[in-house]
Formats: structure tokens, sequence, C-alpha cells
């Protein structure tokens, strides 16, 4: 429990920087920034614990969310130069944020008791759903959407929590092994411009 | 109870392919395809659960609704070129799904005990809400805002199977004929061009 | 009690307006305007009572809140022309749902059992809820993301209610001083042109 806290502030940090990141980027005032910090770090989590019931979510509950989300937005407000100097921060911090939440949701399903499948695939959401949200709100198609192996490191880092939950596993160890997949995933697929194929349209099909 | 399985998971299957037939078109990767299917699948039938107080909601906790949704992506990602030659299939998809939703969700808010207006109304938003949050997140206006005769088909067949209800009718034969009603107005809308009037702003009114 | 819904319904009133007034200039069909209404209008109402597990929430369960919604609506839709005449009718009714919700949204958050901070935050999300789907829906940035003190309008307003309740002062009294405070704030802001810091990108930082 105090390992799914942990997990779930630090994602909640670095999701929200890439949300204050966005949220610089396109001019918004400071309060915007930091409406979008809180939207980026929490909407994921607000949204799983929404549907497994568990109301108010933590993220509405316990100011630590919240503490946490401000404090991310008002670093990247102040220093947006030296955050910006970081290669690719939105990029970095996102895919930080991906793998602790696809984990932390995964596990919180797995404790409320959703079945292996469901809670595989609401830690991947626990892990979009904040990008999703910030995305949405700048009017831009999300980047889930569009990204190189996104959602599928996502699911691929809660699929390790889920399958070591399965196994009896200690949790500490599957959950850091599938933060660190993901992460790795994500990584990879953004140095070695990893994609996913794309439907053909007009040509005909010549090979599978 | 079967019944409305049913109907949940063919609305679910069609607006999948709405969705999926969005994504594609949008250039999206083919789990960018997925997520949408999901989405454009389910987001009507989630919002309606939490709404109504049942969660996890049935998309969330039964693996059905997540296989049918993948099964209707996948089809529509691999076989984009079959599925587009069937006339304008994104209207046709959303006018089939509008309407089973429709009465699918109607007949949930009334089992949940929600007076008769309100579940008319729960109905029209289980049918509309899944094509909304399919076009916002491709960032568009959502077409039931624009759309011919859209929710007003979807509030008609709802309002079938919640009269229905209140005159003890078999639901069976009242589910049918709002189906039949909302698809039936849809086409007609499109075919013929009904549109619902829009506000005059600059001239002086004449007729009323 | 009667307070909170008076004010609810009497914001809710104001922000279909607002959310009418977006559909007609964008030219949206008659249900796309009543739609955008009843979003507008309680959207944010309805996040809030989800958040705090009062579901189904009240604008769902309650049929005034509806028919409030399209009154509004209605009467935006065909006296356009009167409406707009107006001045900047948008923002000023915008303004007056913000201050309504916000103090009604920490009032019911605070009988709900939140801590104060989360109250005041809940009833800042409940002002400004409604306008950011109503934005989204549009496919517009939140005007909340970019606007003059408006969110900031929206805690004040919510911050004098949860600190009356703290010091234990009559509720009517510190609800219409929130909502007074919220509504001048947002005025003043517009009219003066107040607006909030925005993050420096490009030049080196000279002074703190």
């Amino acid at each position: 429990m105090s390992l799914l806290l942990v997990l779930d502030l630090v994602g909640t940090f670095v999701f929200a920087i890439s949300g204050a990141t966005a949220g610089v980027t396109r001019r918004l005032d400071v309060f915007g920034v930091l409406v979008l910090s809180f939207v980026a770090g929490n909407f994921g989590g607000i949204i799983r614990d929404v549907l497994i019931g568990s109301v108010p979510p933590a993220a509405v509950n316990d100011w630590r969310y919240l503490a946490v989300s401000l404090l991310a937005g008002a670093i990247t407000f102040y220093w947006y130069s030296a955050v910006d100097r970081l290669r690719s921060p939105v990029l970095m911090f996102d895919a930080a944020g991906l793998a602790l939440f696809a984990v932390s949701g995964a596990q919180k399903a797995l404790a409320f008791g959703l079945n292996p499948v469901m809670a595989a695939l609401l830690g991947m959401m626990t892990g979009i759903g904040g990008g999703m949200a910030r995305d949405v709100l700048l009017a831009d198609i999300p980047t889930v959407l569009r990204a190189d192996l996104y959602a599928i490191a996502a699911l691929a880092g809660a699929a390790v929590v889920v399958v070591g939950h399965l196994l009896n596993l200690p949790p500490t160890a599957t959950t850091m092994a599938g933060a660190l997949l993901c992460f790795g995933l994500r990584l990879m697929a953004i140095r070695h411009g990893w994609r996913l194929p794309i439907a053909k349209r007009e040509s005909t099909r010549r090979e599978d």
C-alpha cells in the first residue's frame, strides 16, 4: 500500500510536469498551467477510482496528490527554460509517468478484486488517461492514439504486475520490473522510431 | 436481461466499427484504432453505469465488451478497404449503434429505478456518448451536435421503450420497435437531408 | 439545502445560456444547442456528484435541472438576437454561472464531509467544469485555461464559503459574499484586462 502511494505520487509529479510543459508551450496563464498539471497528473487515477467504485477518488480525498501536482506545475512555470533544456522533456516525463501509473493502476485494480485482464487494462488506462485529458483540453488528438508503442508499453508494464500477482511473486519486484519494461519500451520506441502499423487504404494489399 | 446483453454487445460491435473507421481515416496506428474502437463502443454505456451507480461498469467488469470491441477494431483495421466499400459505413454503423444503445440504455436505467423522463434521456445519452467521445478524441465537434435528427432519433427510440414499460407492454416488442424507429428516423434523415432548424442570427424574423 | 438548490438551478440556467449561445454561434441545430445547454449547465455538478459518491447525480435524478437547461436553451435559440444584444452575453452569463456553481459546489462538498481544501477545489471545479465541457465539445481550448482570473475567481468564491463554514458563520451570508466576490473578480478581470502571468520562454530571465 505504501509502495502504491509512492508510485502514484511520483507518477503524478512527472505527468504533472508533462501537463505543465504542454500548457506553457501553448501560452496558458499560470492558473491554466496549474489546472493542466493537475489534470495530466490525476485524470487517469480519478477515472480508475470512479470505475472501480473507490469514491471519493484518492486524488480528490488526499491533499498530497494536489500538492505534488501544484509543485510540479509551479516548478515548470517558473523554471521553464531549465525544464526545457532537458532533451525532449515532455516525452521523457510522459514515459516515466506512463510506467509508474500503469503499474500502480494495475495494483489498485487487483486490490479491488477486478479480474486479471481488466486489471491490466485499467492499469493501461490509468497510464494513458492523464495524457489523453491533457491533449483533449488543448484540442489536440491525444498522443496515445498516434504515438509509437505508447499504450502497448503501458499494457506490457501492467501485464507484468498482473502476471506476477497470479504467480504470487513479490509485488515490489514485479512492480519495478513492470515499470522498467514500460519505460524501456517507450524510450526505445521514441529513439528508434518504432511504430505500430497503420491500416492500408488506397493500395491493394501485397504482403501481410 | 439476456436481451439487454445481446443488444449491448451488438451495439458495442457496430459503434466500435464506427470508431475504428474514423481512426483509420485519421491514420492512427493499430493501437490507436483499437482504443478508438473501445471508446466509441463503450463510452456511452460506461457513463450511463457510472451515473446510475452501477460500478464497476459492465464494459469494465465483463470481458465480452472488450472482446467485441477489439474484434470490430481488428476487422476494420485489416480489411479496411472492404469495410470502406460499404456505402458510407461510418454513418450506417453509427445509426445502428445509436438505435441499439438508445433502447438498451433506457432499459437499464428503468431497471435501476430512474424515473421515466430521465430513463429516456439516459437511453439517448448511452446512444450518443460513444460517438461524442470518438469525435472529441479526434478533436472534432461531435457529429451529434450538428447532424440531422441524430439525438432526436435516439430519444424517440428510448421513449418508445419507456412508454412501453409504463404501459406494461412486452419488453422485447417495444425494444425492437424503439430500435427500428431510431434507426429508421436516422436513415431517413441522412437520405432526405432532414435537418433540425438553426437559429437565425443576423436577419430579422419574418415568420415563426 | 433549499438555498443550495436555488443556487444550483440559477447557476444551471445562466451556464446553459452560455452553452446555448456558443452553440448558436457555431451554427449547431436546435438539438445540438439544447445538448450544449445541458452540458454547460450540468457537467460541473455531475462531475462533482460522481466524485463525492452522490449518484445518481442531482442533474440526472431531478427533472428540474433538465427543465431549467432546456428552457435556457430554447430561449437562447428562439430569441438569439435579443440575447445577443446584451453586451458580451457569453462572458456575463458565464461569470454568473461560475460564481453560483463555485459556492454551491463548495457547500455540497462540505455537506458530504470532504476536507476544507478539497471542498474549495471541488467548488472551483463545479464552476469551471461546465464551461470546460462546452469548449471541449466545440473543439476549442477551454476558456478557463486562458482567461483572465477565471479559475482564481471561482476558487476565491468557494474559499469564502469554506472559511465561513470553518468559522461557523451563517451560510446564507458567506454564500452570497462568496458568489459576489467571484462574480466581481471575474467582471473586473474582463473589464480591466487583468491577466495572470504567462511563463517566459525564449529570453533569459532578468528579474524575479
